[in-house]
């Protein structure tokens, strides 16, 4: 496998509620009756615990996808890691939280608030809202385009460190003898005034444990690079490929440097969707059984809302037609366009089977075959320069991830590439990343504001 | 004390961080250094719970107050909700959350995840930010006015309540076999299109375990009575008076027909802040404690601040001085001046001692005394209609809610007034309140909309 890297393998356990396999609600060992029962995640983030995983992670989405699938239900993700800290003791607690229909005053509180009751295991995915639903559920008709996004999301986050940083770390006095709570000479006004935001602060809720809360990004796009570059610490990214994974890897740490940062301030962790058996057989007639429950008009549906292409009338059975070049749609997911038509055309793969692996994986690296192989894929993407890790994304939940757990991290832990037990308690502890002090990011502004 | 009502009386603990005194932190039974950990919370919590409370509830600012005292700091609401339903069994949950500064689906879907995940103990405690303080943390200047901020609330109320009913209780199917995960045909858009708020549903979370969260509210003033009455299920209020809480339940309770509303779906619930001692003497020596605590200067600031008026150059020792009609004031608390100029003329207190009083309580009605005497007041309010339980804001946090478990609460047990053991299992079921069906709130819109 080739020379062992320095450091540490990091893994995030990428929680999706019934699994991420489109079909996976309907295996029998999804926990799909208790979709709305807290106990389902406190089963998974425990087990995930055991697993000594870096993190749990939600996704989020502000509107309804799927009336007729699970997914269809998201709870709110900064609830459900709230309840989780109570029942966990050393696992990262992370979620997406989009920056498009959250004021920036409320975001810094919530994750600031997160990080006190969990004694510093709170992480943010700074995303910017995608769909036209999404907007239509806050009033509006359209999203901005996707580079102003993202310009609109620096400002934001801009403004949420700000907030973090208006308390010194000892600004807290508690004198009960003075009176004297705080100290005001520690406590700023950020008054910041934007093109987008405004806040004037301070905020109501003291520095977090971990200065700021661990800011995770998931665009994979130019901009969201660049983003990534200036202010990421965990990149979960759609890597198909160790080829793709590598050049994507070292793009976005060199673009580090131009921030004055360290290529180890940003942890790169594509997605990765397992199904595992104890022979390779055994994985594949797993992997058809879950493909055969996505019904085709779901496939296909699905395919044509990746692609932004309407392929209903395509026939099933054939490979992928040449898709119009993506530029001209709007707010499309166009960093995605090109990898999914290199997968058709790589693997051979019809329309419904392409379809249907899309859907399964949702456009994140699968992987079928053993748990000795599972590892073997893993280190050789860790040695190799693909990742720091990976986001572990298991088909059915909770069942897909008390086999990872089971199988696959004792193997990780006897090569030596992962933890036997937590070292640290916080989830920067964790990722082996640094405490940022009080005006962090100033120092590696964008140029242009 | 004369004829019993029927019916129960609720009690809810008002966890206002250290306490609702404003010297409170300073006090040895205070849990100020740990403020910022959860496990603080958890044990006020459970000991509420031990008590036979019908809920907790916090409040919320969106800015920081007195950066010079513990009221400082003050966590998410929801988030410490979240948590503690984690390590408590049967209490309500509830607290604030401003219509000014959140978006009308996130808060349908934070109450409605917290429902779920509590099984139906959710409460929201619906108000319109009010102090430019927190408008400047928002990037605005100032708020719309007093009246206009409610008419906002209301349509903000109905579009949280058709995004709750957007799924059928019945929605969801979760069938493996045919792939259904829920019946389309039971969810549906609201396409909510108002003045100010609009969103076009479906909510992705189904509908509440409670149908709605219970509805609170705590506004006094006239257009905050006609809120209520339209809306409100339990109504927190500052009544200094067992004459005044009197008129105002009455007042209240009449409007409900207005509504074609039963005047036993609103519970009202003054705020009730008790210093208690083994006698008269003891407890009357641990007010005086309290109140001594208090600096001048910050008494007489906020007298100020609540009068909108400047006291300053004032002699302290003096009567407060005729307050100017507070009606041209913007944005004023309008219905609490009258209120605190009738306490100081008929108790004939000093600018100083006004302010520490205000200032310990925060204008609710507050009570010195021995464990019995408070029981005879909570009767006595209870029993002459003055109000159906109170809100208990303990001086000091956690010490005066433990004393207050321990030795008022097998008093009024005792008496036949309050619960022994819970009854039901949902906040709705501790109050005694009905569950509501889709479409509920359509039954009684406002004429003028």
């Amino acid at each position: 496998m080739g020379k062992q890297r320095q450091g540490q393998l990091h893994l995030g356990a990428f929680l999706y509620f019934t699994g991420h396999h489109h079909a996976g609600w309907r295996h029998p060992s999804s926990g799909v009756e208790q979709m709305f029962d807290i106990r389902n995640y406190t089963r998974m983030a425990q087990t995930a615990e055991k697993g000594k995983f870096d993190m749990i992670f939600f996704a989020d989405l502000l509107h309804l996808i799927y009336p007729s699938h699970a997914a269809a239900g998201m709870m709110d993700p900064i609830a459900l890691l709230s309840a989780l800290s109570m029942v966990t003791e050393k696992i990262g607690l992370t979620a997406t939280m989009s920056t498009t229909y959250n004021e920036p005053y409320n975001t810094a509180r919530k994750f600031a608030t997160l990080d006190h009751i969990s004694g510093g295991r709170a992480g943010w995915n700074i995303v910017t809202s995608q769909t036209d639903a999404e907007a239509n559920n806050y009033g509006r008709d359209k999203h901005p385009e996707h580079g102003l996004r993202y310009e609109m999301a620096q400002e934001f986050v801009d403004v949420v460190t700000e907030l973090w940083d208006s308390w010194d770390d000892d600004a807290l006095v508690m004198d009960r003898a003075s009176g004297q709570f705080a100290d005001p000479a520690k406590l700023r006004q950020s008054d910041f005034k934007g093109q987008w935001y405004a806040s004037k602060g301070p905020l109501n809720v003291p520095r977090p444990p971990q200065g700021y809360p661990v800011l995770i990004q998931a665009g994979s796009s130019g901009p969201g690079q660049d983003f990534a570059a200036r202010i990421g610490e965990v990149i979960f990214t759609a890597q198909p490929s160790l080829a793709s994974a590598q050049a994507f890897y070292k793009s976005v740490k060199a673009k580090l440097a131009e921030y004055g940062r360290d290529e180890n301030s940003l942890k790169i962790m594509p997605g990765l969707s397992p199904i595992i058996g104890s022979t390779e057989e055994e994985a594949r007639r797993r992997e058809r059984e879950l493909l055969d429950l996505i019904r085709p008009e779901e496939a296909v549906g699905f395919l044509s809302s990746m692609l932004q292409y309407d392929l209903s009338g395509y026939p099933v059975d054939e490979q992928l037609p040449d898709i119009p070049d993506p530029v001209g749609a709007s707010n499309g997911m166009k960093s995605r366009v090109q990898l999914i038509m290199d997968l058709a055309r790589n693997e051979r793969l019809s329309v419904l089977e392409l379809g249907r692996r899309l859907l399964g994986a949702r456009g994140h690296l699968q992987f079928v075959g053993t748990p000795e192989q599972l590892a073997d894929l893993i280190e050789k993407w860790f040695d190799s320069y693909g990742c720091d890790g990976f986001n572990i994304m298991p088909p059915v939940l909770p069942g897909n991830l008390d086999e990872f757990v089971d199988q696959v991290v004792p193997i990780l832990q006897k090569r030596g590439l992962f933890r036997e037990e937590y070292e640290g308690s916080t989830l920067r502890e964790h990722l082996g990343l640094g405490r940022p002090s009080v005006g962090h990011f100033k120092n590696h502004k964008l140029q242009t504001q």
